[in-house]
């Protein structure tokens, strides 16, 4: 029997999961089915892999990185650590517990290159379209070589989506939006805070990216941040020179009015109001459609597509844990092609488990319920797998812990630290304060 | 015999002239084919469709307009005037020469609307790959139906590619832009110069986006305009605060240094660095790749695709002529679709016809020279259908004259008037000089 054939898409902590769950297995001994990563980007690490570039990139795709200058984790560490490979592993000494994009991306770099997984991947190659050829019981995929300036098509068996679902924004459109004097941006193309350096700056949004946008701008210097929210206000003790306001009703030149009718100058607008699940390349067969939320729409085990089990989505969950989760995942989706678990065949069942996710979801709006929640899955994989077991509990704590750190000081919460719970390590507390630490360079935060 | 059906990709000035063409020869009687035209935005007018939005748009799509707030036509409107509707059939009176963007799109609109053709086109419907059918001699066709958030597939026997070669920006790395402390954009994304009041701001290129970018900052209220050329100086008599520099070698922090060793200190860099033709819905057999001139490569008549002339290109030149020039192609694609033009069926004369536009082209470097060469294309191809024909030296004489109030006063040549070859009639001069007039509506304009 020739090897089955399996594609996955994008080169992300998701579909680098994928890749080291598949390395893991042939270097037990396994036969592994034959793998091709396509990757739209020129490296590894999608989101993680910065560039200075907005909107389109230098092949004329759209940029799919969402990071900006400065960012650090926005949760600890000890949250998302990998099983399989601790920090203590990479870096050779345990760090501390909030580290910038450039230490997580050498990080996640780290595994992949000792798994020797690199040659699996065709960079600058996206994905143009996927077709399910019912005759053959396979799957069609059209690819766009970038480097030859070529497209072709070859065949799967199976096609695993690990596209991201962070980089394509939800842009809303607000009265004066169109004659506004300055810039008007989402979130996905913010880089650098210090261009809003002494500006009042108007952000949209009342989630992670209000947040930490917000705090980066302030941070670099900004004059003022007023942020606007549609629901609920953040709550954080904000300094003095930020102010939450509620919904945004309209912009005229660069005066913003609020509902409650108060108003304020503005020089730019961010808006930090989400991210889409989009995916240009794939037909209605084969495209999920979701919420961002905890329970993903119509997957199997949060994984398998219902509507066309040959077909698999990593990472497509709201996120509280990443990477791990990511990894219980991966290694599940491995054992389920390599037939080491079995997807029932009645698509009542699969939709049956997709609804108790659902419910389970839906039966607290409790922050710390929904971090449990989550935990637990990872858990309910990782069980099912060889992946190593870790103390999700502990985990757990971690990011409980974070909540009450980020309520008591918002710009500061950052400088607490947490212990690992792969190798029972307590991180160092960093050597500068986050507020203080504008260097945000690898070299730097190694420094401890 | 069932009708022919026809796939006109794209609603921009191009493909609504294809839609005009047809629609014309429908009201002299003749028999048609099915027409659909699929439209990626949700209003037609292409890159005169104007969106404060950039990067990506309200469906996750590439933003296509290029276009900014305060643009006037960078060329006399009596270069670009329709033979079958005339500026002065459409606003009841002749106006002046360099109308705002508002202005121009009414007037592209207001034929489309007396031929009532927007039935036949289908918006916010992006095409996702066309594969042509080498067995039943067709193509297969892939929408995405924003609409409907649907995909669906249609085989029409002729594809006609009007999807314009000024979106998918051209977007050059330079050590430094990855660590600059402040916005890097390309043209592409630029929209309302007032971000840049009091700003000293870097332009990269030398060609009509450098020059109107700049200009317009300029007018708004930038602090200084640095230009930097490649290969020529733009040499016009610029401002006291606009200076032109050579290549840019490097940015670090906010300084730039260009390679004749001078620097500067700058707040932003626009990239105004051109496009790129992008089709990424295009295997390699029915992809276009040209260079931006004005002999394209693999178009018969400059509009054929000579490797399957059942398919073909209009608008892909570079552009000196435009409106009237896609009228001149429609009106000829249209007729070799309708069997009244016949395309030689041996792949050597087409190419024969392309490498002698080329050779032609090449043969000299001046401008009138290329003027004329665009204006005996245009005519050329006039002479073969019913367009209506008019004085294209007439409008070449615009295009000469036009060169040299540019060269005379470079913020000040709209301010300048000319003959309608269409009407005949001289176009009053505008009632306020271009850099004082900073009301850009069509109500301001119309105000003579
Ligand atoms: C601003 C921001 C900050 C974040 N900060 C944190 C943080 O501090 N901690 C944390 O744990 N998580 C953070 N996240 C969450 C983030 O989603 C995950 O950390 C992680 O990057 C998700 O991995 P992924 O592989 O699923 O998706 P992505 O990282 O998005 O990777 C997807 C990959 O698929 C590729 N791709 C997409 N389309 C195609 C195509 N058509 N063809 C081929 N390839 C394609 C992309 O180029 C990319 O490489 C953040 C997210 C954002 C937006
Ligand atoms: C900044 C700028 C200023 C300009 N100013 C002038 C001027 O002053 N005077 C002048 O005469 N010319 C000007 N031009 C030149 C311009 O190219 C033409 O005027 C004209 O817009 C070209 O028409 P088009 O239909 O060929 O392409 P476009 O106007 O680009 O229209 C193409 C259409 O195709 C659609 N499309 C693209 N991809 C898809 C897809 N996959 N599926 C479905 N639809 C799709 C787009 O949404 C768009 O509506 C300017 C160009 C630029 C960039
Ligand atoms: N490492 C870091 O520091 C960092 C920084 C940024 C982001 N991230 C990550 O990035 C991911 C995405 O976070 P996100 O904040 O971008 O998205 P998000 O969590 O989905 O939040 C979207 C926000 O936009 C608001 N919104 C949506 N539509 C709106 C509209 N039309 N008008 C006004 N407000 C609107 C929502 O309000 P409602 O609640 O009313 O719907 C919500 O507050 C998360 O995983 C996050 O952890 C991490
Ligand atoms: N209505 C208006 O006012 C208006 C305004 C703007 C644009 N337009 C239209 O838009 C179209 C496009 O014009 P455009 O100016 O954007 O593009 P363009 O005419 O193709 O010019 C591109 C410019 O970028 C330079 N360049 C390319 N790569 C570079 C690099 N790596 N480094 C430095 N410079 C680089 C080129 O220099 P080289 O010469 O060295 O290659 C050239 O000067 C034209 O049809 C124009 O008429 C109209």
């Amino acid at each position: 029997m020739t090897k089955k054939r399996i594609a996955i898409i994008g080169a992300g902590p998701s579909g680098l999961a994928q890749l080291r769950a598949f390395q893991s297995a042939a270097n037990k001994g396994e036969e592994i089915p034959e793998i091709v990563c396509f990757e739209k980007q020129d490296d590894w690490g999608g989101l993680w892999n910065y560039t200075w570039r907005t909107g389109l990139d230098e092949n004329g795709e759209p940029v799919h990185c969402s990071m900006y200058r400065y960012l650090w984790s926005n949760g600890p560490k000890e949250g998302l650590e990998f099983a399989d490979y601790s920090f203590e592993e990479h870096f050779g000494k345990q760090i501390a517990s909030y580290p910038p994009r450039a230490v997580l991306f050498d990080y996640i770099e780290g595994r992949v290159k000792k798994a020797g997984v690199r040659k699996w991947i065709r960079f600058n190659s996206p994905i143009r379209w996927v077709d399910y050829n019912e005759d053959k019981g396979n799957f069609t995929v059209t690819v766009h070589d970038h480097a030859k300036d070529s497209t072709y098509k070859e065949d799967f068996d199976h096609v695993i989506c690990a596209s991201g679902h962070f980089s394509t924004p939800n842009v809303p459109f607000y009265p004066g939006f169109d004659t506004f004097n300055g810039r008007v941006l989402h979130a996905h193309d913010f880089r650098d805070a210090r261009e809003f350096k002494d500006k009042d700056i108007l952000i949209l949004g009342a989630s992670y990216s209000a947040e930490d946008i917000g705090s980066q701008c302030w941070k670099y210097g900004c004059k003022s941040v007023t942020s606007s929210y549609r629901s609920a206000p953040m709550g954080f003790k904000w300094p003095d020179n930020w102010e939450e306001k509620p919904a945004l009703e309209s912009v005229s030149g660069n005066t913003a009015t609020f509902v409650d009718g108060t108003q304020k100058q503005v020089d730019a607008i961010i808006l930090c109001t989400g991210y889409k699940h989009f995916f240009n390349f794939l037909p209605d067969d084969l495209r999920l459609k979701t919420a961002n939320r905890l329970a993903a729409a119509d997957l199997y085990k949060g994984v398998v597509y219902v509507h066309n089990p040959k077909m698999f989505y990593l990472g497509m969950q709201d996120q509280w844990f990443t990477f791990n989760m990511f990894d219980a995942q991966a290694w599940w989706v491995r054992d389920a092609i390599m037939g080491k678990i079995e997807i029932p065949s009645d698509k009542d069942t699969l939709l049956a488990d997709v609804k108790e996710r659902e419910e389970r979801e839906e039966a607290s709006d409790d922050v710390k319920y929904a971090i449990k929640y989550q935990g637990d899955y990872v858990l309910e994989l990782i069980e099912e797998t060889d992946y190593p077991t870790f103390d999700v509990a502990g985990a757990c704590q971690a990011f409980y812990e974070w909540k009450g750190h980020k309520a008591q000081d918002i710009m500061a919460f950052r400088n607490n630290s947490y212990k690992s719970v792969i190798t029972g390590t307590m991180a160092p507390v960093h050597h500068t304060p986050w507020k203080d630490a504008l260097d945000d360079s690898l070299e730097s935060y190694l420094q401890n």
